[in-house]
């Protein structure tokens, strides 16, 4: 990540780290898959988002394919998931935790990215949405799950803030390590007050959706998918 | 959209519009979603196929993300069908109507994009047909239906015929207004007359395919994703 | 494929050939779908993992819009597969052979076309990977059944197998025709093992997965998407 700050380096691969560990989590949990399943799906939680980003951004081969380091965090974070499955995949709170982590940490550095590529200002804090959700919902389409981004508490809008955030702090020249980490801060406390209060939007107003089929899947699932 | 006639950006620009009325309308009536998931899936819908179409052309970053009159439109569709939901949802005429106007636009504009960025004849006329249902089969992958251009009433088929009629009119130095508006019409209405007879395209020889499993759907089932 | 031996073109072929041949019979038995439904299915098997592939190096348009056989053969293998489905259908065997072969091929080709793109070691590799499931992943995505990559027997791990050994033979300078068919032969033997003997790797130690949704799909379950 040419010109990003160090410490913004840092929270990236903590950032594919978390989400390597939190998609593995959720395979685990949503089925019975292999060891190459789980690790699969790890890794396409934790560099699936940015791969579309470089990729919406012309910036190709991704950085995955550049840098090690994603490659092996992402891979070390399925992999000590799959190991200690036994242990963490009954907890709520740690998948939900890593998971707003990379979250509030991808739509920052998404955001970011896109304006260093002189994109424009909604393009980049739409890419900044992208990277940080898009892991999640290719895991989610792969386990054949409804993507969190589209029926969970807020989830989309944290990222819109983080990424919208980050994109004024550029514009404004008063980006740097204070900005990112008020951005990235804004997003984890947004989503984990949606996800302790179990905040929802409205959904279309006077619509009574019809449940018919087998393919739709209420919100109010016990299962979660983040 | 260089070298387009004014009038074709025009019809591309309600393309748009209309497809994010679609994807939006869809995704109320299949699932129930809250306000960010449905303008997510009437934006995929909206912007999904050409977003495909400029990344195979190597047209990146993609036109999405340099014109923003694509993304308010796609915005803008969206959150109408979003707040008209319930006067709208159970309508099938408009969903089917606004679907096939974007079905015709879409495929020949993505032929003659793809014309302009010098692929040959068969890439571009496959081009055309992935940028027409692209975005709509994003949307039915998000929200766990087959899509519709595996399953349907003659659904490819009239975006590659005016896929293939566009194809044609640039090959033979006769495109202009005439020829495009042309395959607009064709494609819409081979898409209309198949809707409005039930016309579907054999299936394979003698086959009885099984249906245990529960995710089989069969394609006589009522619930339509158009 | 420039600079690739002139038997692996061949081969790269009798993989596309032989994909379009399984796609299309494997949409045949798990949907309903008519004949447009069975070749798109059939093209995606044969063409999409090469796609994804050309795309994350940075040969765009990909090789697919660029040479028309592997067009021409994609289609004439889903087409036949089509025609011939009420004999084929029911078949267990060609279906696992002729993937097998496409997984194969693929993966030496993959690996050997990304280093030729200067990629690193770890990221050729994976590319081979990808080549090799992507084009099944895609087709599984869209009639909804969880990738066999997620849940077979031995599936990514050949394919693994057959890119390492091709980025290796690359890298110490002994790759050729002997070289790759013995990366092929590594992988179809290890595959056609786990087939035969129903070889799974370890599931996560000691959890017993939750299996009350309807989207979860035990891996025992009989119908088998290669």
């Amino acid at each position: 990540m040419i010109g990003e700050p160090p410490l913004l380096l840092v929270l990236d691969l903590i950032g594919t780290f978390v989400f390597g560990l939190n998609g593995a989590l959720t395979a685990v949990r949503a089925a019975r898959l292999d060891v190459v399943g789980v690790v699969t799906l790890g890794m396409t939680t934790a560099l699936g988002g940015g791969i579309i980003r470089d990729v919406l951004i012309g910036f190709i081969p991704p950085a995955t394919f550049r840098d090690w380091r994603y490659f092996a965090l992402a891979f070390a974070g399925a992999l000590i998931a799959f190991a200690l499955s036994r242990g963490l995949a009954r907890l709520e709170i740690p998948i939900t935790v890593f998971d707003a982590i990379g979250l509030s940490v991808f739509a920052v550095l998404g955001a970011s990215t896109a304006m260093r590529h002189s994109l424009g200002i909604a393009p980049s804090i739409l890419l900044g949405v992208v990277t940080a959700v898009g892991g999640g919902t290719l895991r989610d389409v792969l386990i054949r799950q409804i993507p969190t981004v589209l029926r969970s508490e807020l989830y989309a809008i944290p990222a819109l803030v983080a990424a919208a955030i980050t994109v004024a702090a550029i514009h404004f020249h008063v980006y740097g390590v204070p900005a990112a980490l008020g951005a990235v801060a804004a997003c984890f406390v947004i989503r984990m007050l949606g996800v302790r209060f179990g905040l929802n939007l409205p959904g279309p107003p006077g619509v009574e959706p019809d449940f018919g089929g087998e393919d739709s899947q209420p919100p109010q699932g016990t299962r979660d998918s983040q």
